[in-house]
């Protein structure tokens, strides 16, 4: 690696680690803390030796990063590194995303997104990136849709709709460009998008397969007008265990993570849970108590970890952010009556509609002074609710 | 009132108190409080003087009764309950309510329902009562199930469906015998009940009335199967300062108060916020973010008051109560997946669905040393997940 800078370096060996290695692989993370991901990189192939010294300060990494507190130690993960070693090309998984127009960033890169160091550890080594090289938004400008792929009519509109609606007011829309809710946040996104990068797709698996083949043609999109971005190498698989690791960068990238529509078990639910973890808001769309598909969102807002979210605004405002407060405006068109004193509001109530009544028997229906009946008419005049014809009240027909 | 009771003579003072005052009339209720119930209608009457001393132990009352601070005097009070004195005829009142089939019931009777002691001051002078004599349930035994009066086919279906199956578990459903979600609920619990009150009405205006008029059937066969009560006695209108003062004794018989469907403005949140204050339980029904009937439901759901509930057993449950956890059932269905480690998950990702697999190659795609995999395809194996012919191995098709 002559001639190469320190960054490039640790680019390059970053690219080798990342097929060497699972997605939070704890013991291989660990050791990329404590080497730097050259030398880690030259343990993990074996090129290196390992003394007792580095197996105590992997355990404690590992022990900070809250991670496992025993484990069988480095022979047996570097057994477990061994079948892949004669796989590693990672010039040439570079060349791969320079051909697709693309790139791989690592921590420490101007591009890199700072919200990922909420994941501690579990921080992707690096990302494989699809897309028009601009920085990432930050977590306050992002907001993760997401949702089951077997979405219902009620489920992609409502998707659409906010996703759209937080594109215009220049959120980045994160989800996980599957079928179903995801693609309806993606679509919505491009469509409304007014930030440089309005919508960004976590795969699974390597972005140099746009998968489910059926949202190719929106994926490439998403890469040209957005992002398409991944911690596994070109051409790994998007197989369930890296779904599930997938989701954790969905839920770190962005400040709020909306569930949209999710049955009582759903992948969904797991990035709602990965967001909770890292302390990022969960909130979740309501449905009918009819539809399987809204089950797992309710039982995210009845365990209480899930602020309950009905539009654009309300999801704005939990991201403490750039949308004003327009889901306050429901409020501004309070009654009249809400400023009365209980003896003017029971006033109000005993004033008859048509016709008018005295003073005297306003008493008796109000069961108040005559005194008080007075004052209030008085002040029920000033508020246009009640009128009065020769000394005789009823109410005002605005009221 | 020679030759009556105490209790019969505290009986008969507190109908006549009843129609001298509106509900919560602080200064009325501070005043029974402090004299009981005969002597405070000799005051507010004015057939009993007052001194100081009254007026400073009703203020005593007041304060620790968390009501106003400062009050205009027991003079006030008393100018402004006069106009009705000479209407009073507690006697008759209770005539009325024997030939109705009724009865009127105060606190210390036994069948006085405990609960409403959560009301502190606000406790209501009296109940009265059309229904058959028999104790009302405690608490822990009621739910109260409240709603818009225009509701939708949703919470029409929604409402029934509940208080049927709240019914038919033995609870008591309590609600205001409106148009609308109360009608739904009262309907529900008649055709489901199996506790010898079924449903309770709490109505706004007296019980002589079956108020709506398009409820009369309904209010009256609730009255025969179950309670038809009122703070107020018969003859009253039911005016908007009633209405809300009902929703206080609504929400304190009942455990939880939930929410069926309700505007953003809505009567119904009243009703929740009066449980809120006395500590009982809030719930509310999601439904459709299109559905202006379901936006006062999320509101409450957003602002953290209430419990997102989607069944019967969810109800039950926070009910604390005679229930079963029905709600957790669905939680059995885990997929067998979920108690796997992550090697054993990436395996499992790992194994072929067609063509068996050999341990070499398994090293390769799942990433782990040959010992982890054998070890790993030994457990698969037997939880039948993954299965081996002449030393390769496949993914089992139940998996």
């Amino acid at each position: 690696m002559a001639g190469l800078g320190k960054q490039d370096k640790e680019r390059i060996a970053r690219a080798a680690l990342a097929r060497l290695m699972e997605p939070q692989d704890s013991v291989g993370l660990a050791l990329v803390r404590a080497l730097g991901a050259v030398d880690a990189l030259g343990v993990a192939t074996g090129e290196l030796g390992a003394g007792p010294n580095l197996e105590r300060e992997i355990s404690a990494v590992l022990v900070d990063g809250g991670g496992a507190s025993s484990w069988a130690g480095l022979p047996a993960s570097v057994r477990r590194w061994a079948p892949r070693v004669r796989d590693l090309a990672p010039d040439r998984d570079l060349e791969t995303m320079t051909r697709l127009g693309g790139r791989l960033i690592i921590p420490g890169d101007a591009l890199w997104p700072e919200q990922l160091e909420a994941l501690g550890l579990q921080e992707p080594l690096c990302l494989w990136w699809r897309g028009r090289e601009q920085p990432l938004p930050g977590s306050g400008h992002s907001i993760a849709l997401v949702g089951s792929r077997d979405s219902t009519n009620y489920g992609a509109s409502v998707t659409g709709d906010l996703a759209y609606g937080l594109a215009q007011r220049g959120f980045t829309v994160v989800s996980g460009g599957a079928y179903g809710i995801d693609a309806h946040a993606h679509r919505g996104a491009l469509s409304g998008g007014v930030a440089s990068v309005p919508t960004i797709a976590v795969m699974a698996g390597g972005v140099d397969r746009f998968y489910p083949s059926g949202n190719e043609d929106l994926l490439r999109a998403v890469a040209t007008q957005g992002a398409v971005i991944s911690e596994v190498p070109p051409g790994s698989a998007p197989t369930r265990y890296r779904f599930l690791q997938r989701n954790r960068i969905i839920a770190a990238l962005a400040s709020v993570t909306v569930v949209v529509e999710a049955r009582w078990r759903s992948g969904a639910l797991n990035t709602a849970h990965h967001a909770e973890s890292i302390g990022r808001v969960v909130a979740a769309v309501p449905g009918s108590i009819h539809s399987a598909n809204s089950a797992g969102c309710h039982r995210l807002l009845r365990d209480g970890g899930a602020v309950c979210v009905t539009d654009v605004g309300e999801i704005a405002e939990l991201a403490g952010g750039i949308g004003e407060r327009l889901s306050e405006d429901r409020d501004t068109g309070a009654a009249v009556h809400d400023g009365l004193s209980l003896e003017d509001l029971i006033l109000l109530d005993a004033l008859p509609l048509r016709s008018a009544s005295s003073v005297e028997k306003l008493t008796v229906v109000a069961g108040l002074s005559a005194d008080a009946v007075r004052a209030g008419l008085g002040r029920l005049g000033l508020l246009g609710l009640a009128s009065s014809e020769r000394g005789a009240w009823k109410r005002s027909k605005t009221s």
